[in-house]
């Protein structure tokens, strides 16, 4: 899809050119490398969850970012309180629904995210993602999944039910709207042994969707940033360590036209 | 002791065969660095601490680790209800007693904790191991040790008291069940450099643990992987920066047969 | 200022010598990496938050930070405890005033701490330390400063006002307790690119500010330090993740030799 490799280089110095501020309601575990790959990659983060703050510091955000890793219910009252005044003032929002489906918190938690606010993408692995249906009875389960066109239906219906663009990450990633389908294959092994991979996918996503107002394109085109900067890393890198400080230097390091020629984005 | 260098390579192929899921209720400096040891040498991390949510996520755990560093009332609540849980199914519990004996509420905490959960193994450094003593009449006071048979003595008499094994680390680390007493002296001068390698230690050991039913062995061949990764990331690496860098990927790196090679393991 | 270069290079080597404890209640973001930094310069951390427990923990430290990110009303109400037990002691406080100025509870916050602890150096941004202000008739606001001279006077004003030193960080920082004003020109531009950079320029100054009695002198020669470590980062590394690695290295790596010759501090 020549259109989107060009939105991916197009959209890349946007975020360099604008630097925009993503507001980050998100885990323990990743804050500091989340903000670190942000400022790598030419955005401005911010984190901050106190309930009596999150509304005040959404108001300059480009974009928010929710993600329910480390949570406790204190957390997903601020985050439902900054998404309803990103809602209301238009400001986009994305979800990280981080073990959704192992526990009834997370699943409840996400599913609260979901009806209180207006989300314009998700971002999960499969089961994270299944485990967000209303209706079990219209899709399969992760397990009974064989293929990439099954996996694809399975979005596409989803999408359409929680009227939001979902990105379905691993070592192949399928972004929907319920319309459009788009495949990107970049990516690198390694990032699976670094924590915080998909977290920092999501906030770079949110990133994109600060400067692109098609949940689609940002989506896809942020991914393909992402992956190839692992790509990239992966290059100078062999373990997950040397790997991780690659990845930062390369979200850093890679032009608008690197991204447009690196990029492997393709509408199925 | 040659048993032990074999079972250690053993235990390194096992976490990487298995993948055991470690749950960790721990500190916020720590939390990005464990997970990022634990996910380099094959292991999977998972930090969850909400007192509506621990009980589910230890449920699927191959150990609990309990670490007490940035603590507070809430996460020790949330501590003893995911040590509960684990003890009742049988899960190991490893506890990093983080500044016990420097404040009333660690030295508390960590007490409870023992008192209330069934603890498979504890590390720290020999004040806070000291710390957890109920009758201080029987032991040496922490400045009143001088040679290693004097804090072995006084390890052996306390792994009793405690009914767990003990892991006294420092240059040389003392491990010992109270009958069994096992000395590793692998390791890097560095590594007192890095914020967290004790905890990244203990953490380590709740990988070994989740894999080999013998708190023993499973803690003394985590500190001899740990502490040879050490010395790899120190003949890379002069600095502390590099050097935590080096040492994730050391984790990552090493097979079991120079893990075999390169453990000093001994029983005294 | 011939003195102040000899007195970085003295600091320097007290900090190494007296490895002072510095009790650090700050955001989430930073936590590992300031904590590492200590490490690094040879000083030691100890991060701890709750209020039954931070009195004890301030008793024994070189100094006190107070660093507001990620705030909530929780823990103001433990660093103004933690404050008000070092100011009854003597242990002296450096503020990081993150934020104040962009939310009400921010710049309340910061507020709050001043009015009831008795702090030695704030350091920030201009806006941050602006919006510090009680009275906005004496001084201009950051959008009519347009020279060092007129950013040196407000700095003054200010500094007299609030009765402590303050830190105003950017290419160029200024350093005043109202009557001396120190200009320091060390730093390096991917130092804008690593999260909490400016958190850990504080905590540098904590623990310059525990072996050196005049503020003015440990926060010049703390801030020449850290930034001349940028520049050593900087030749060694050309994108933000190495970097922050080199950066680390340097802290340690520094001779105070080589802090003498390197450091650009003059007073103005």
């Amino acid at each position: 899809m020549a259109i989107l490799s060009d939105k991916a280089a197009e959209n890349l110095a946007l975020v360099r050119e604008k630097k925009p501020l993503i507001h980050n309601i998100t885990n323990f575990v990743v804050m500091n490398y989340t903000a670190n790959a942000l400022l790598s990659m030419g955005a401005s983060p911010v984190m901050a969850h106190a309930q009596n703050e999150v509304e005040d510091m959404v108001s300059f955000a480009g974009a928010l970012v929710l993600n329910i890793g480390t949570l406790t219910d204190a957390w997903i009252q601020s985050m439902i309180k900054a998404g309803t005044k990103a809602s209301a003032q238009g400001t986009p929002i994305i979800l990280d629904p981080v073990g959704s489906g192992a526990t009834t918190l997370r699943t409840n938690s996400a599913k609260q995210i979901i009806a209180q606010t207006q989300v314009s993408v998700i971002r999960g692995n499969a089961s994270e993602i299944l485990s967000l249906r209303h209706d079990e009875s219209k899709t399969k389960g992760v397990d009974s999944i064989h293929s990439v066109s099954e996996a694809a239906d399975t979005a596409r219906i989803l999408a359409e039910e929680l009227q939001t663009t979902l990105a379905i990450t691993g070592p192949v990633d399928l972004v929907t709207d319920g319309q459009r389908m788009v495949q990107v294959s970049n990516g690198h092994p390694l990032m699976g042994y670094v924590t915080g991979t998909g977290c920092t996918a999501t906030t770079t996503i949110g990133a994109f969707l600060a400067i692109d107002g098609d949940p689609l394109s940002a989506t896809a085109t942020a991914l393909a940033f992402f992956g190839l900067a692992g790509e990239v890393a992966g290059q100078a890198a062999t373990a997950p360590g040397s790997f991780m400080i690659q990845l930062l230097d390369a979200l850093y390091s890679m032009t608008p036209s690197q991204l447009k020629e690196g990029c492997k984005i393709e509408e199925i």
